[in-house]
């Protein structure tokens, strides 16, 4: 079989692509004395984890336990949940998987704090707590240095967790600010924070230069999408993920319909102010695809001087390429430019 | 194990709502004399499509081919695919559900219509066939009545197939205007089109005064949504689907993080003009679902007299339910406020 004659939509990931994509992003760690501790929500796939990992990779980030089960059933050993677990459901499943694989939890409240103590407890194993604190994204994560303390003297206190740390995201100016001040009285204190860890793609490759971290979480580099070329940190040679679509209807002279979606590429809009559209069209960079249905994608071909044919097979980059594998069971892999066969996305809505 | 336990986000549909639903619309169809044909893509279960049929629809409507196999596998056995199929692989598997079930299939172009033409000779078996015309959507569908009669004459002329008659989404006045002027040229060339289908959920309870159809294709009614409230067309009380979540993080007096985003929710947003955000809380009107990203959902609690606790379940109506269903493996039945187990969203992903 080959890639052409694949039913559409289908999600294609380039091997070649995405093995340069990784070196790449080790390398820079490498270079700057980071540890890489990839965020696997962007592909969900146990086989490119445990690539990453042998290129070098620290261990991963799972955002939900149900990623990090996948991922420890897969032989993964070294895993980051950084997300707060909350009650004592999550805390017998955290529990289970202690043994099996060194587990570290990020909390930023008591009830989190309780859920990764009573996992300990029912475990036997230690878990690594790291604490959030926002650096400008407004969501999880305390609010201030003061709260930071109070939390980890809490950790300090509670039989079976080991402080580990601090976690932020983004990695920005903010990060630094509040390192600057937290470090210190962690210190006066006589506690260590030997994990400093921030994540994001866009602006990885200024991570060593942004905040004093030792730590670097990233998703998106292994395919890459049009929002991290829009973001500068990547080329369209560097998207290793396309959705492969057929023109199904050409009703006007400039409008093409393709076969995906919003079920294909997910809604995810660019940010205010950079293009608009829900995806780039390599073949033909001048196409629009302007608005989208579940199973419908309008394409605007106003400013296309050659315009695709009704039938024909179009190639896109997705705004957003996390949610998109989130979207499919399963992807087809290339290598050299050949179809390699499926990849089950074993860890796709693993939501709990 | 009651409702109050199962882990969040978990997607809750009351059982008694969708019954209540179900039975106005068949109610409404009834009373004007349309055949009801609901799109099965807002719920993707076949149990809830058998309950349709079992209420009085004629049949059922799925977007795409990989729906439809789901729902005969299931025993379904009068199927609409209304979207163009496109090339041998699609002939191929439509060839196969032929001898199973009462197929039709909607077309707006030459190669859709040569690939039904393919599955009816390859099935041995009639292909009932629409010709979906544009009514405002600017998405698939002939432009103009000329092309219609184009494509309506290739029908008549293809062995297997039998011209059904004509498709339009949404239902609107440009829809009543195409067929006033459609209608008699058809006639006129001695072609009849016995099925005049149209959909939309919104609108639907106006479709007797909005066109001559004698179909009508509904989805969302099922469960309602954010949208539907918006549009008039159900109350709060009518929204079958929920999403159960849990507060993660009370990081600030104003600002919960609920432990679903873009990955639970969907990105879909509410059309211009009409309330922001991504979803209500019928618990706590006043919160706003202001920001997603994949597994945090932000909620602005600035409005709200009473604010709700870390670690509180929280009831959330999305914005709009079909891409949720298609998110989630499964869903859990509530029937009398009592919890009825789990079932599967058996045609989820399926957008092949």
């Amino acid at each position: 079989m080959d890639l052409a004659s694949l039913e559409t939509p289908v999600p294609v990931v380039d091997l070649d692509v995405v093995e340069a994509n990784l070196k790449r992003m080790q390398a820079y760690c490498d270079q700057h004395g980071l540890a890489l501790r990839p965020h696997i929500k962007t592909h969900k796939i146990p086989a490119l984890a445990q690539r990453q990992v042998e290129l070098g990779a620290q261990g991963i980030t799972c955002q939900k336990l149900g990623e990090a089960e996948v991922m420890v059933d897969a032989g993964l050993t070294d895993i980051f949940i950084s997300y707060p677990l909350m009650g004592e459901a999550k805390a017998k499943r955290l529990a289970a998987l202690a043994p099996r694989a060194k587990m570290r939890v990020a909390i930023d409240n008591p009830i989190a704090l309780a859920t990764a103590a009573s996992a300990a407890k029912q475990s036997g194993a230690e878990i690594g707590v790291v604490i959030e604190f926002d650096s400008g994204a407004a969501r999880t994560g305390v609010t201030s240095v003061d709260a930071m303390l109070e939390l980890a003297e809490a950790v300090r206190a509670t039989a079976g967790l080991r402080l580990d740390g601090l976690m932020t995201y983004p990695l920005s100016a903010a990060s630094a600010d509040f390192l600057a001040v937290a470090l210190p009285q962690l210190e006066a204190r006589g506690m260590a924070a030997p994990v400093l860890t921030g994540g994001g793609t866009p602006n990885a490759f200024h991570a060593h230069e942004t905040a004093p971290i030792n730590e670097l979480r990233v998703g998106t580099y292994i395919y890459n999408d049009r929002m991290m070329v829009a973001a500068g940190h990547a080329g369209w040679a560097d998207c290793a993920l396309h959705l492969h679509v057929t023109v199904i209807s050409r009703p006007t002279e400039d409008r093409a319909v393709i076969d995906g979606g919003s079920k294909s590429f997910a809604a995810d809009i660019m940010p205010a102010g950079v293009q608009e559209g829900y995806g780039y069209f390599p073949d033909y960079p001048e196409a629009r695809l302007e608005r989208l249905s579940e199973e419908h994608g309008m394409v605007d071909l106003s400013a296309c001087a050659r315009k695709p044919a009704l039938g024909e097979r179009l190639r896109v980059v997705p705004n957003h390429v996390c949610p998109v594998s989130n979207l499919h069971d399963r992807i087809a892999l290339v290598r050299g430019g050949e179809f390699q066969g499926f990849v089950e996305v074993a860890a796709r809505g693993r939501t709990v």
